[in-house]
């Protein structure tokens, strides 16, 4: 029996609190904002998942252990686990067409699969919560604007993470810019500026040389619009000041002024939302505005929240659904906070109480008393057998339940906080726990030393 | 591109928010009596998925789409999707035992995957919500009354479904009652008594005799108990007349009966809990307790919630980790009531507002109005366009949007509940809509025109 899978995380029960309070926040958040639930199936069709071609390695294909051949064509050929949400969104959409309302505002929260080489921020099986908004025919501008600031506001409301940056750039911009200072080939430029991230800048000046065919000039103008980055507006006579000049980057240059510009009263503590010129997302179908994020003193898990603009997010033939979204990698933010020990729940059950049992005739007595409790939201439970009161603590001791509950003749009940010692009278009508120890909750302790 | 993959269920939207609202309730009555949250990843050796034995036609084998054959061995040799949530708990519990405090109560929520031939209420991806009390050593039976309360309690709080019959059986008393007629293989009578669900009792007598070996008389006596069932405990005293007696009967007669005047007042309008001596649960591998659940009107669904105890949940050799639980079929229990037309969500978006936009110029003040409002817990959208205010509104009406927003100058803002037609001067930092309209809710009609 195995015990781990690489690749595969699991968490323990006091970390699946931590999740799910996320959980819980992301989802408030994004349907405040009017974003809809949705959840798709795991499978999809092999054809469905290898039109944008370039991950086809990293799909689990599904097949029925004892299918019988003729079978599998007719009705499991080619099923493989989804790797992402847009695509299956996309698929979504188009079936749907006819029974959604455009735009359409969606929010999902699933698990997705890829066959990839574990490593620390790679995973093979891991939770994805995206946001998109999807148009028939034509998405206005301004909701690009929209999902940066839902995120920037989701991921503040989370409240415990290290300050995070969320950076945005623009295809147009950069496309425009290439163009404008007279690359042939563009998407070669920005294949090879994408690799700033890993590679040095010395590096990168030599491929888009030899693969992108530039001149040493252009190489380096290259390499300073991608140094380029301003919480304000100001990246825009930055650019400028390089002298370069295309319709294309004009149009990206407004477009990122306006995502930067919009999203300054949601910058905060938490979160700020910055023009960074060498995010590019170069392996990416996005058409216009692109997001990362990065997590100050992580920044080795690369981008935890990523996205960006798609002209035609779906294509029936006929009509054409853009789409502007972000996704979130919640199990590459969560679990390496999880392995560091700097993120934890406070406990690893939801009982605020244990109800201590002087002998197994006084069970009944003890679940009428934890069942008065939980009729007002107080998580209970009663101990599973009479032992001395001693082991009887030391069992919600280790637990990391807060309060103990003795039960006495004449309604003379008395409840004992474990931490402090103090046993006080108590009516299981009445007696409320305070507001910080009714659920478990988070504990985060990013201190220096924590970070890389 | 596929529209619909036949066993795997999609909802729309307004739906999903139903589905939602059951997660919710679930969780918060499973939390109130202490069970923790867990997940387990989806993929399983298969070693682990095939210890059961007769159900290994179901499972789905995963395989990375381009694996290198060599690779294939070392690393994904053998990984198949988890068909249920008890043999994965069961790994899981072995492979963290030095980590968990037991007894271990747990809940788990997670879909899982079988490829069985669809059909109403046979899926092949499908979510199942289990509740499962697992102790190291000695599982005192108590917990098998506690399980059946807090599954019943927690049916019972969803609040719309049509009524619900948990039904209990237990093991002992079913073969005791089977040794003590001189049955020689128990087992046998149990496959055929477990076939009385679809099969009439005069081929399940048949069977007894050609399959089991019992004489007609013995078989008679295997029907009459059979047909035994009771709200209360009657059925001790039915089984007892009967004339049959052995020490494990006897044995199985106090369980149940234990579990039964457990339950007696968690038993309602919504949810009853009974004694019905036909449940075998033949196929799994129960020692105590059993449990099924059926729908009123709904009895073609078959049980939408089993489990029972098992002596031996897991064993890693030296230790045995005895358990019992109960798991509620989510996806059984709610397609065939969407897919009837009895329940749905109230609309197919969280918002309870959409703010009207009067031009693009306004768009900024009409964020802040929904800002505003969204900061007081009531999710807002604006308009996506300037289109004619009778345009806008009937873009909310289609999504079901209780009320337009629309801003003035001088802080006169009016909002209008479209149903109505009511329009009053509001203001967005006190404007609060009735609460009943704040989130979607479940609309459920179930008519006597509705069950079969």
């Amino acid at each position: 029996m195995t015990a781990s899978l690489s690749g595969f995380p699991e968490l323990l029960p006091s970390q699946r609190f931590v999740e799910l309070a996320v959980l819980d926040r992301l989802r408030a958040t994004f349907e405040l904002h009017g974003f809809a639930p949705l959840e798709t199936r795991a499978a999809e069709p092999l054809q469905t998942l290898l039109r944008k071609g370039d991950i086809d390695k990293e799909v689990y294909v599904l097949r029925r252990l004892h299918a019988d051949p003729t079978e599998e064509v007719a009705e499991d050929a080619g099923l493989g686990l989804h790797y992402d949400l847009t695509v299956p969104f996309a698929r979504y959409v188009l079936a749907n067409a006819g029974r959604l309302e455009f735009p359409f505002r969606r929010y999902q929260i699933q698990k997705v699969w890829r066959g990839e080489r574990p490593q620390e921020g790679r995973y093979r099986e891991f939770t994805q919560a995206d946001i998109d908004i999807v148009a028939r025919g034509e998405l206005p501008f301004h909701h690009d604007v929209e999902v940066a600031r839902v995120m920037a506001e989701a991921l503040a409301a989370l409240g415990f993470l290290p300050p995070l940056r969320l950076q945005v750039n623009n295809r147009k911009l950069i496309e425009g810019f290439y163009r404008g200072l007279g690359a042939d080939d563009p998407a070669a430029v920005m294949r090879a500026v994408d690799k700033l991230d890993k590679a040095p800048s010395e590096l990168v000046r030599k491929l888009l040389v030899s693969e992108a065919g530039l001149s040493d000039e252009q190489a380096d103008l290259c390499l300073r619009l991608a140094d380029i980055r301003s919480a304000g507006t100001s990246f825009a006579d930055q650019v400028r000041a390089l002298g370069i000049s295309h319709p294309l980057l004009e149009a990206g240059l407004q477009e990122l002024e306006a995502v930067i510009t919009g999203c300054l009263d949601v910058s905060g503590a938490q979160v700020t939302v910055e023009a960074d010129l060498r995010i590019a997302r170069g392996l990416d179908y996005y058409t216009g505005t692109v997001f990362e994020t990065r997590m100050s003193g992580h920044e080795s898990l690369g981008s935890i929240c990523s996205g960006g603009r798609y002209d035609s997010l779906a294509s029936d033939g006929r009509t054409t659904y853009p789409g502007v979204g972000i996704s979130l990698g919640l199990t590459r933010l969560l679990m390496p906070l999880f392995q560091r020990g700097v993120l934890d729940g406070s406990r690893a059950v939801p009982s605020a109480v244990l109800v201590a049992l002087p002998s197994d005739d006084d069970r009944a007595r003890c679940d009428a008393i934890a069942q008065q409790l939980r009729a007002r939201g107080i998580a209970t439970e009663v101990a599973a057998a009479p032992q001395k009161y001693g082991k009887q603590i030391r069992h919600a001791e280790r637990r990391g339940i807060p309060f103990v509950w003795f039960p006495n003749d004449q309604g003379s009940d008395e409840v004992k906080d474990i931490r402090s010692g103090d046993q006080l009278p108590a009516h299981a009508d009445s007696w409320t726990p305070p507001a910080e120890d009714l659920r478990p909750h988070v504990l985060a302790r990013f201190d220096e030393d924590d970070t890389e």
